[in-house]
């Protein structure tokens, strides 16, 4: 019996731990993503995601969310919803569906409401105030740096049987535009999974990320018989390599995967990014992909100089 | 000299014609894409596309589109948008910024009206009549016969400068759920595009097409040095094996493709899939990926024999 989960930053522990016990105890490897994934959107402490998610330049909470059954290769996301407290569970009810599988705004609203998913006020206390602050300081007066902050969950596992799923959860770019969709809920670059070649997902500035389908990109490099690890790092320097050649500063990109076979790997254009990862061993970390001179490893998060990496 | 362009169905045929003088006349590529892709959204007679397309299930005519520039990957698009008069514009204003270049609903509407873009009622009479007549007949009672419809323009082009663009745009499903995104607006999945390789776009059933990523999937296989028809049907067929091995029934999809000489290609699981393709030697003609008995084949749509096709 063996078992796996991989998951962006380190707000996701506790939804990894829960979706390990789930599976420990036999559970669906589609439910145990799920709820992983909605313990970080429950979490009014993380900014980024769910309930406490910062909103919009209008001062609306606005979510994407997808899910992914790679044995089915069943999708569903909803985009720029507002006042759904779990959008990975509604998205997860669409990817059931053959049609309408993918639903924005108002309409995607309206379908969670009538299919009884709750509804309520997204704008946590702690995010308004840290709207009001900034719109204070002077909106938009360095757009750029209003949309520092876009850390996605994503969450990648793997059951006993080789069944493999994902699900991601985002508030997209703090201070975005009403109804922007990041790469989030877009399928093949903010995640892909396929039980037979693996999974991708990623998370950093979903703009710059959509450019390379970045997960779709993994996932083929995978199926072609790169190694999971391999597949992370070179995919994103590729995909790096392309844009500066256009011209383009590229954004922060982080990115995580898993293979059939539950081996894991992640990359970034960070100095640091940290993951979770969770196994049938009993163990469950954090971990973080290093970037330092040229020298890139995946270490133990417990290993890692913190102050070395200062705001990354 | 040498430009070409490449669109789905034969109702591209006037748009594809207007963007071969643009480039005959020196024009931008961009600009020959957006006006070829203009002239479809603006006939009333095509009910799949802007003005003249069928409603969704509430009745409203709510449309997707996007933007790529193969030589920059610069890429935009709007989502399940009401009253916009021509969103492919939309979509190409949205493709230059370096943020919120995808919008969804209300949010993308704000932006287009505040951008200057014509805002009007997209719902014919013409569609309406077919709606009311739809409704009164018993919606519902199949609801994936009224999804039957779904014909999205796509049109890749490349300038004598070997600089390359897509456009798309589409009323989405029949009767869709308010909300619903299809591949069309979905980059690697309806659309995508490299100077550098090549680019693809797709037409049919999104939910099936998202599966696969089959457009990112034809760039890619080139970009890897497959010729560019061998790209269309290989990834086609490779992606309704994928479906059928999950025991899904593949929906109808169509495909083109131009890679980076400005040769192209087009795959179907229809019968028949009508396209059309212009070049600067003047010729600016409707061909046709044709299915019979396992016998794959483009021909001139002068030399098919309609009647064989029946219903497709």
């Amino acid at each position: 019996m063996r078992w796996n989960m991989i998951a962006t930053w380190k707000m996701s522990i506790d939804g990894v731990r829960e979706g390990m016990e789930l599976l420990r105890k036999d559970g669906d490897i589609c439910k145990a993503v799920i709820e992983a994934v909605k313990n970080v959107e429950d979490n009014e402490a993380y900014s980024s995601v769910g309930y406490g998610g910062l909103p919009n330049e209008d001062g609306a909470v606005e979510l994407d969310a997808a899910f992914m059954d790679g044995e089915t290769l069943d999708a569903g996301g909803v985009m720029a919803v507002r006042n759904i407290k779990n959008p990975v569970e509604v998205a997860h009810r669409l990817s059931k569906y053959r049609r309408n599988c993918f639903l924005a705004g108002e309409g995607a609203v309206e379908f969670a409401r009538s299919n009884g998913f709750t509804i309520c006020e997204m704008l946590a206390s702690s995010a308004k105030i840290k709207y009001e602050n900034t719109i204070l300081r002077g909106k938009g007066q360095n757009p750029l740096e209003a949309y520092k902050e876009h850390d996605t969950v994503c969450i990648i596992g793997r059951d006993d049987m080789g069944r493999m799923a994902c699900g991601v959860s985002t508030s997209g770019l703090f201070l975005k535009h009403p109804g922007r969709v990041g790469d989030s809920p877009v399928i093949g670059s903010g995640f892909y999974v396929d039980s037979l070649s693996g999974g991708a997902a990623a998370t950093g500035v979903g703009e710059d990320i959509m450019k390379g389908c970045l997960s779709y990109e993994i996932v083929g490099r995978m199926r072609r018989g790169q190694d999971v690890q391999s597949a992370c790092q070179e995919a994103l320097d590729d995909h790096i390599r392309q844009l500066e050649s256009r011209n383009h500063k590229a954004g922060s990109m982080s990115v995580i995967a898993m293979d059939k076979n539950g081996n894991i790997g992640a990359a970034t254009n960070l100095k640091i990014f940290p993951f979770t990862a969770g196994s049938s061993s009993g163990k469950c970390e954090v971990l973080a992909a290093v970037n330092t001179r040229g020298n890139r490893r995946i270490m133990r998060a417990d290993d890692v100089r913190w102050e070395e990496y200062g705001g990354d």
